[in-house]
């Protein structure tokens, strides 16, 4: 039997497996799970198993377990190294969910629940394609899988793993299903990724919850101070106006960005999907660019003082923040981690106490169009959508794609299949049944055509 | 018995009944509590009941209660209208306080609990005071006592009342004990209070939280938007910018301010006891007077995104802030309230959405040093701290003195026996077994002051 015929088979037990799988909460970020995210990782393991590795093994971390697995069919045929992760953001704010995130339903053709899209969903089209080739004697090459359950906090362990294990992992072709194509009816191929920084704020002013009657106007109150503190830095172009901050950011002439400028864009849609009257951003830059290729400074979360019901008059001790800085290339995360932290500090009045707590970061990542495997990549998205894919760039992280390139030296190939409204880290995400099935259709063909290329 | 001879033989019950009270957890703001609150009404009333007065009862409202008790010996004496509440503030945030909030503890001679200064402790005062004057035959007027259970969230059904039970509340002076002495060994009287003017506000970016990497930079983030706006709201200076803020506050003279200067306030204690390196504040004016007589700003509470444990990249689709506004005379709260509405909205920028939903506001107000009324609570003063008090400006609010201002044509006198360190609306909350006993005292020294005045 054709791997194809196989895939249709198949196709309903395909699902019903990722299914259980996205009823399984491995949110790598909330300790209270952590008995779940392990639970995925032995559902993984199992999985692996039952489509064809050999040494199938749970790799301790100080954190959640890395699934590791591999075929080894002949060493002299090129080894192709699959990354992806089974953990999963938090699903807050759940009472914006319209079904449990933990449990997963069908609609409109799409899969309702946390994880679908961002990551179980496109990791688990490799274990399937793998399983599809594997049992149907198509498989020309070697395998590995390497599945983490730490991407959503950092990668901490997952680096450790790359570094000690740089023998076993080795292989000619990253492959990566973690980020989205332009549309259905234009498939693309993300060749660009941004890095991150990512710092929590304390700022203190009084040493307890003050009444704002009694004290009000005389003494410096926290959150007022973070405010100003976070408005200054931005400037009036949306700049970020940390010291040094845009020193290293590669810039682009005006041909290559006309180049860019060619992928599909609708902006009107963009700001009907998201139902806002303007887009922001830096001057100078359109959309696209602001996304892809220019750095950027979000506040992720911010609390102080009384948010409860009703009323509280209270100047509070404490206010924070939960700040991430998207970076390209050539920025460096630790120094832009450096440099905020510096800044902040410095742009804080003497009448409170700022401390800055760095969380995890990553660099940003350009892939090249012309290597064998993005070739291989290409012809296959042009057999399963009918359409050559573009080359695009992403404004999400993958941090570990920039320590794959330095640790292992091999480029990574990120042909994801979501979408950008699957609306990933937030209620409500999903992934369509066409993007499941096209992603392990094209996997396949993938494998055919690096093999192919590999053997001219 | 002499009255006393009454206080001191009491003394331990008068504690123990306060206690008792302070163990209901009477948060008018939270509705999980209306019981709570109810049943502090009901005590209140059994001991009203027990104190001696005639017609005690509960008055309903659209909220909480208010309790209604009167003593009238003769109705051509003078009558005197003892206002207090007996609802807390929230206790939040419960992880900072030492011991629980509804389980009063003593310690180093204070009173820790929520509610033992903000106004239970202070209020039940009165209630003894009277009990030792009506018990021991030298209650010299008629007494009247309204104390409310919504004090904290605006006092709605108050002002209701009040309008529609003049006839009922005609008195000749309000007593209110809901404010702090300068110091134990520096007695005050309050002569200003500040107004307030609270809102809550909503900025609107995208329709859902998004992933920070694949929009960040290119939709308006309304954490950072708000913190903007909010930023905005002052100038270098440290002054309110809404236009026409300042139009109506009421400036003072130097032989004024030079006055108010005269009351004592270490600078450096002031400093050390917040743990602040420096104060802030409005340029131009010393601390007390930020406190005493400008109008403020402050940011009460702030949330939006992510705020639990770890690192979650989104750009959330909401932010919110608590902002309040004190006022000093002749601002109007209403129109503060409608002039920064009117502001905020046409400050954000067209990439998010605004909404404004007003709190409670209430009035600055003065009180007059000439009054007989003031003069009785001088010498009473005087005569429980062999000093004499001096005039003092506080920057809290009670809205309710500028409506008995205005509805029932008395002046209130602020006997208030509080510190400004008692820590109210904050966690360990506390009052001095000190000032509670000095209070009980002074309050029957002043009964006694009021009604010779009146034959006089």
């Amino acid at each position: 039997m054709a791997s194809s015929q196989y895939l249709k088979d198949n196709k309903d037990r395909f699902l019903e497996e990722l299914l259980e799988l996205l009823r399984i909460p491995s949110v790598s970020a909330d300790s209270r799970h952590k008995e779940d995210v392990r639970n995925a990782a032995k559902y993984i393991r199992q999985k692996l198993d039952d489509a064809g590795t050999d040494k199938t093994e749970l790799h301790e971390t100080g954190g959640h377990p890395i699934v590791y697995g591999e075929k080894i069919i002949d060493k002299n045929l090129p080894t192709v190294l699959v990354y992806g992760h089974y953990d999963v953001q938090p699903p807050d704010p759940l009472e914006l969910w319209d079904s449990p995130p933990f449990e997963p339903v069908i609609k409109d053709e799409k899969i309702y629940a946390r994880g679908s899209s961002d990551d179980k969903g496109q990791m688990y089209m490799h274990i399937k394609a793998f399983e599809a080739l594997n049992s149907t004697g198509e498989l020309k090459c070697n395998v590995k899988f390497m599945i983490e359950g730490e991407e959503e906090v950092g990668s901490d362990g997952l680096e450790e793993f790359v570094k000690k294990n740089k023998g076993m992992l080795s292989a000619d072709v990253i492959l990566i299903s973690d980020t989205s194509i332009l549309a259905n009816d234009n498939p693309s191929i993300t060749v660009g990724l941004r890095g991150l920084s990512y710092v929590e704020v304390e700022v203190t002013g009084p040493n307890k919850d003050l009444h704002s009657g009694t004290f009000g106007g005389a003494v410096a109150n926290p959150i007022n101070t973070l405010s100003k503190m976070i408005a200054s830095l931005h400037d009036e172009n949306g700049r970020v106006t940390i010291p040094g901050f845009y020193d290293r950011v590669k810039n682009y002439d005006q041909a290559a960005r006309d180049e860019m400028a060619k992928a599909p864009f609708d902006l009107e849609k963009f700001k009907k999907n998201l139902q806002i009257n303007d887009v922001w951003g830096e001057s100078g830059y359109t959309t696209r660019e602001r996304i892809g290729i220019r750095p950027t400074l979000d506040v992720n979360g911010i609390w102080g003082g009384y948010t409860g019901e009703g009323a509280k008059t209270v100047l509070p001790s404490k206010a924070y923040a939960k700040i991430s800085m998207r970076l390209v290339p050539d920025q460096d995360s630790d120094e832009i981690t450096e440099m905020f932290e510096k800044h902040f500090k410095s742009i804080a009045p003497d009448a409170v106490k700022v401390k800055v707590v760095p969380h995890h970061g990553g660099e940003a990542a350009v892939v090249s169009t012309h290597s064998p495997a993005y070739l291989a990549a290409s012809k296959a998205f042009e057999k399963s959508f009918g359409k050559k894919p573009v080359p695009s760039y992403e404004g999400g992280s993958i941090p570990i794609v920039a320590l794959f390139q330095q640790e292992l030296q091999v480029d990574p190939i990120l042909m994801g299949f979501g979408l950008d409204d699957d609306a990933i880290h937030s209620p409500n995400e999903h992934f369509g049944l066409f993007n499941f099935y096209i992603g392990i259709e094209t996997i396949t063909y993938f494998y055919q055509f690096f093999s192919e290329s590999s053997q001219e």
